[in-house]
Formats: C-alpha cells, sequence, structure tokens
C-alpha cells in the first residue's frame, strides 16, 4: 500500500490532520492501534480555543461544535473566599468553546467517513521506518499478517505512548519534564454545573475545578495526593470535599448526583525536542504533555496539525520544504510558551506544602495582585484562549 | 526624655518618617547604634519608584535627587542574545529615578538638622519596652549611662539585625523565607555606564545587572557562588566574566576601571507578620527583605513610612487609630505584592541548576512570552515602577 502522509494516531490531531490534507487533494492513510469505539470512549479535555475551532470549521467538522459548544467569555478564579473573574472577551475580544475532545473525535471521525478517507483500526505492532531516508514507510500487523505503508511523510500523532517519539529515541532527542507532587481526582456527573462559566478555585485543602460538558453534564475535579485510590473516593466524600473547596455561596448552589465517570490522574508536563526527524513528524501528546490546568494540551495539538499541514501542503503545492524545515522550531515555539502557562497556572492554583509557608504566601499575593491588575488579568486571559500560531 | 514618636535606626525609612513627623508638628526623635559616617558610608540601592521621589519632595528632602538623579523611561532586558525593552513610561506613564540611597539619607539627614530634629547617634543597646502597654519607652546607653526616652509610639525603621523585631520574637511573631542558592558579586567604578539604561542580563554563565550612580559611575553586578570570595575576583576577572554575559555589542561598548567598592551579597526574601505589636511599628528592613533584582527594597521602606506616617498624623490630628489600626494589614498587602515581584525577577533572571533542563526551558519561554506580550510587559513594568500605595 501506498500513500502520500502515513498517520499514526485516530485521536483528534490525527484525524484533523488527516481532513485538511484530505480536503487539500493529499493522501493519507490513518493506522490506529484501538478500535474506533475505543477512541471513542476516551473522556479528555474540553475547551477549544478559537484557533482550533476555526481548523475545526476549515476540516469541515465544526457544524456540530458551532451549534452544541458553549462559547465561554469567562471563568471565575476563587481563592482567600474571593471571586476574580477573568473576562476573556473582554480583555482579548476572543473566547474559548467547551465542547469534549471526544465529540470533537466524533466530528472529524463522521466527516472522514463522508470524504472517503481510509482509517486502519486494530493495526497492532505500528512501526515508523526508513525515516531518515527518501522512502519512508510504516509496518503494522493485521490478523497475523505484517503490512507496510509506503509514504512521503509519516505524522506521528500517536500519542505520548505511541510508537512514533520511541522510534527516535537516543537518536538525538532531548526530554524534559516535571512531575508534579499530585493528581486531579475527575467526575463527570449528569447535573446542572454550578456556575454557567468554569470556577478554577485556590483553597488550603487543595485545588478544585469547576467545569462542564454541556448545561446539563457536570465536570469536577479536587487536587488529590498520588497514591489516593478511586474506591476511596464514594461520590458523596468527592461532593462533601468540593464543596469544601469553594466559597460558602458557591458551594451551596451545587447541584449534586450520581457520577458516571470518576478517575485519578497525574499532572506532568513534558517536551521532546525536536519535533522532527527526517520525514518524521512528532505531533501533539507524542511530543509534549501538559497538565491539564491551563486546558491547553488538545489546542497545542491542534497548532502542531496547523504548522505541519501547512509545511505539507507547501510541499506538494508549491515544491518548497520551508514549511516542512521550520516545523519543529515553530511548534516547539509555541509548545513553550504553552507549556510556561500550564506550569504557572498549576503552581498558582495548586497546594504545594514542600514550598512552605512562605510559597503559600507567594501564591495568595499573587492572585491578589491578578485580581488587582488588569495588565496581568490580560496576559493569563491571552494565554487561556490561545497565543496565535 | 519625652517624644511622641522614637524611632530606632536612621536609614532613610527612619529619617524619611521623622521628617514628615516634623514638618507634621509631630514631635519625634531618632536613637542610631552608629555614627553619622558609618551610616552615610553605606552603599545600597540606587532606583526609586515615583512614590518613593514625591515622599522626598513632600518632606522638603526632594531637590537634589530632582537635579542630580537620573530619571529612567525604561530597562532592556537581554537574553538568548536578545534584547527586549521594557518602556516604563510608555507602558505605564511613569519612570524611576536612579539616585543611591547614599544620597537620600544625606539630604535626610541635611533636612534634619535645617529643622531641628533630633537625632541621637552612637546609642548602644536600644530596646523598646511596655510597648504592649500605654506608655512605652525605649531604653539606650551612651557613654556607659542608661537612658529612657518615652515616647507614645515606638517605630522600629532598625533594619534585618536591629532590635525591635528580636523584641517581638516568640510573641505572635510569625516568619517567611526563602533563601537563594547564589549571591551577587558588585563593584562600583568609575568609569561611564555601558548604556544609559539598565541591563537585566539572563544568560547560561549566570545573571549580570548593568546599573550605574551618574553618567560617570557604573554599578555592575554578576550572580556568583555563595562559597566565592570578593579576592577570588580581581577587576580583570570580574570585567572579562560580566562581558560574556552581554549580548556581544554590548560587551564591546563597556568601558572597564578600577573598581573603588567590590563586595558579595546573599539574596533572600524574608518577611515578618504581623508588623505591629501595640505601640512598637516596624518599618522597612526590619520587617521584610527582598532579593534586589527588582530594586524593591528601599522603595518597600517608603510604602511602609507612608502608612505608618499617614497614621499616625491621624491619631494627633484627627484622634483616629482607624490608620494606626490597618498599618500592618495595608503594609502587607504591597509588602507580599512585591516579595512576588522580587521573587519572580529574581527566578527569571538567574541561572537555577537544580531546577534542570525543564527550568531552564521555562525561564526562556518565560522572556520570549514576555518579549512578544504587550501585556506581560506591562505587567512587569507596573511592578516595577511601584504599585500604587
Amino acid at each position: 500500500m501506498r500513500t502520500q502522509v502515513a498517520i499514526i494516531g485516530s485521536g483528534p490531531s490525527g484525524l484533523l490532520l488527516g481532513q485538511l490534507l484530505t480536503d487539500a487533494g493529499i493522501d493519507n492513510v490513518i493506522l490506529e492501534r484501538a478500535t474506533q469505539d475505543y477512541v471513542l470512549g476516551r473522556i479528555r479535555a474540553g475547551v477549544l480555543e478559537e484557533g482550533m475551532a476555526g481548523m475545526l470549521d476549515e476540516a469541515g467538522a465544526g457544524a456540530r461544535m458551532r451549534r452544541e459548544g458553549l462559547p465561554h467569555d469567562g471563568f471565575d478564579l476563587t481563592f482567600s473566599a474571593r471571586h476574580h473573574r477573568i473576562d476573556l472577551f473582554g480583555l482579548t475580544g476572543k473566547h474559548v468553546i467547551v465542547y469534549g475532545q471526544t465529540e470533537v473525535t466524533r466530528d472529524l471521525m463522521d466527516r472522514r467517513a463522508q470524504t472517503g478517507g481510509v482509517t486502519v483500526y486494530e493495526a497492532a505492532n505500528v512501526q515508523p521506518r526508513d525515516f531518515d531516508g527518501a522512502q519512508p514507510y510504516v509496518t503494522y500487523e493485521q490478523d497475523g499478517i505484517e503490512h507496510r505503508l509506503y509514504c512521503d511523510f509519516i505524522a506521528g500523532c500517536d500519542g505520548y505512548h505511541g510508537p512514533s517519539r520511541k522510534a527516535v529515541e537516543g537518536r538525538g532527542l532531548e526530554t524534559f519534564e516535571r512531575v508534579y507532587p499530585f493528581g486531579w481526582l475527575g467526575i463527570v456527573a449528569d447535573v446542572p454545573p454550578v456556575s454557567h462559566e468554569l470556577i478554577y478555585s485556590n483553597h488550603p485543602r487543595g485545588f478544585a475545578l469547576c467545569s462542564m460538558r454541556s448545561n446539563t453534564r457536570s465536570r469536577y475535579y479536587v487536587q488529590c495526593a498520588l497514591d489516593e485510590k478511586v474506591e476511596e473516593w464514594p461520590d458523596e466524600r468527592f461532593w462533601d470535599e468540593i464543596r469544601r473547596r469553594l466559597p460558602t455561596e458557591t458551594a451551596e448552589k451545587m447541584t449534586t448526583g450520581p457520577s458516571i465517570e470518576k478517575s485519578i490522574a497525574p499532572l506532568r508536563s513534558f517536551v521532546a525536542e525536536p519535533m522532527r526527524f527526517g520525514r518524521l513528524f512528532l505531533v501533539g501528546d507524542a511530543a509534549h504533555i501538559v497538565p491539564p490546568t491551563g486546558a491547553k494540551g488538545l489546542n497545542l495539538a491542534a497548532s502542531d496539525v496547523r504548522y505541519l499541514f501547512d509545511g505539507v501542503r507547501e510541499h506538494y503545492a508549491e515544491k518548497s520544504d520551508a514549511g516542512i524545515d521550520v516545523y519543529s522550531q515553530r511548534a516547539l515555539r509555541r509548545v513553550w510558551k504553552a507549556e510556561r502557562f500550564s506550569w504557572w497556572m498549576t503552581n498558582t492554583m495548586h497546594c504545594f506544602p514542600e514550598q512552605g509557608a512562605f510559597g503559600q504566601r507567594i501564591q495568595e499575593a499573587e492572585l491578589d495582585y491578578l485580581a488587582g491588575s488588569v495588565a496581568a488579568s490580560t496576559s493569563l486571559a491571552e494565554n487561556y484562549v490561545g497565543l496565535p500560531y
């Protein structure tokens, strides 16, 4: 089998890249280790920057997001029993759209099916090969038979645990990492959100986040210890804990109900450099992870896709490799700014007992300053809505 | 002896408070452990916020500063062989004034002499006493004789090592501290500054600062290890090192010459809470230390004086203790914001090998973001010129 661009991974970045390529008349095949249902079952991020929303429109997959997604013009920070609203729209002229990653994936899959794009599911042992030369290919197994997919380029959209980054380990790949000493315990419940906007809460008992998927489905998180288990957190304990971490008038308004999903995720910052090795490109989580505090993970995958798609299109349409040659540099520059923002949001909003009383006071001063400064609030807002591509 | 306000310490904060009180008709006496010449020999900070400059005017001690001080409308950040100018005036409508702390002290001493203010020099074993009750006093020795200075209020303007904070240790005093794993090696030389504005440089070899006292006297610093000794740094080594930490075109313009002062200072963040104990008030370095990176130490002492003077004046003129009662709270709120800013400037501009490669990249991303963001540059600028009182 032969194609122009082999895409490893059928998450939102692989699907978005594939769709933009298809629409530009560039042949591509997606290889996915799991089944379609498995991919659709993963619950992830849910806050889209305008830049990413525009790319979904460009890929012809934005209609339902525009209909069902919730545009948010701001969010609330709560700390020391105070509120400070970050007026995203007022400060930046932009908003964000709350729309689950699962829905984005579904819309892109539907669009891919409509436009005849090829996805190979349950492709086992996927391996990018010979990407240093002019004729790369990807091997994979299906029903016990090894297949070869010849291509011009390989896009590694296969996440942190995928084979693409592993294939370049020890070949000049440099990695940067920060592990945080806590996790997020998150639940989904079919209850109306406590507020029509997100609430990020800094509290001596730990961070809490009130988010949502829709006007009838809430997504709530509390900072927890890394060694805690989901079984130790029956719904009632979770609801009690999150209410203790919110201002009283907010806690009193909260509607509780049975959780339909509950899980604990660690928080990590990770970057791999460079993001290009010959004809192999790392995209999204394959190259970088952010802690979820700034809602940047999915959006960062989209900006990688933006840069890579532009480069590949130029290669075919204009016979220029200029865009491809600067892919890693352009992508990493934006990645590091989003890493910085996510690290800052994480540091500012969570409890870090090992930072001592001085660290706690610095956090309070940061939030007190932020609440009184248009410049600092604008800086936060412009990062939250997404820096320009 | 009896006065209304006993002031411990004849540094700029004690002198400024004393002058404002004298001009308001409130009797005060300054007790100083050292000689006048010793106080004038201390070389310290040299960047004044407009708020502090206005207080010197208010105290009738601003004329020479307005004549000889250098108004600065901006400063330069250098990093990764790039420049980014922080346009203080353009971003905030305010500037700062470069004028040495020694000169501020001299002007305030001259003004105190003119207006007949009393300062007792070489006062040994100064001790604030009975400040929990209605009749506080300060004891001190001179020529082997113990004296008592009765007063209504005691202002502890006696610095980090003075007796005022020591007198309240163990009486509900809470302290917060961060010690940085490096120091500043600084020199003074009678050579023209390399630039008419300050240059803060982030460099893999360590932080460097190009500052000045006048158009013919330069003040330069390089980050150094805490265990280094001044004797290990002959002038030539210092000049070689600072030039390596600056962009080539800057280094090439630098005029070098013999140092007339050379010293190593550790960097520290420190805050003591509260800042009031009955009729004893902690002011300036007695209550808080900032690392010098943000040029905030002297200016923070001035804002403490602002709040305390306003409170004491209200007490006598309006028979209201409202200002005195909120002194600690008002002062600490501004102190913590300046602590945050100084900590951030220190973290952003210095080399922290223990933060690893991830920390280094975050610094670079912070500076890259800052250089491209008006909001972030404005946030830096508004802190540098001084948050409102």
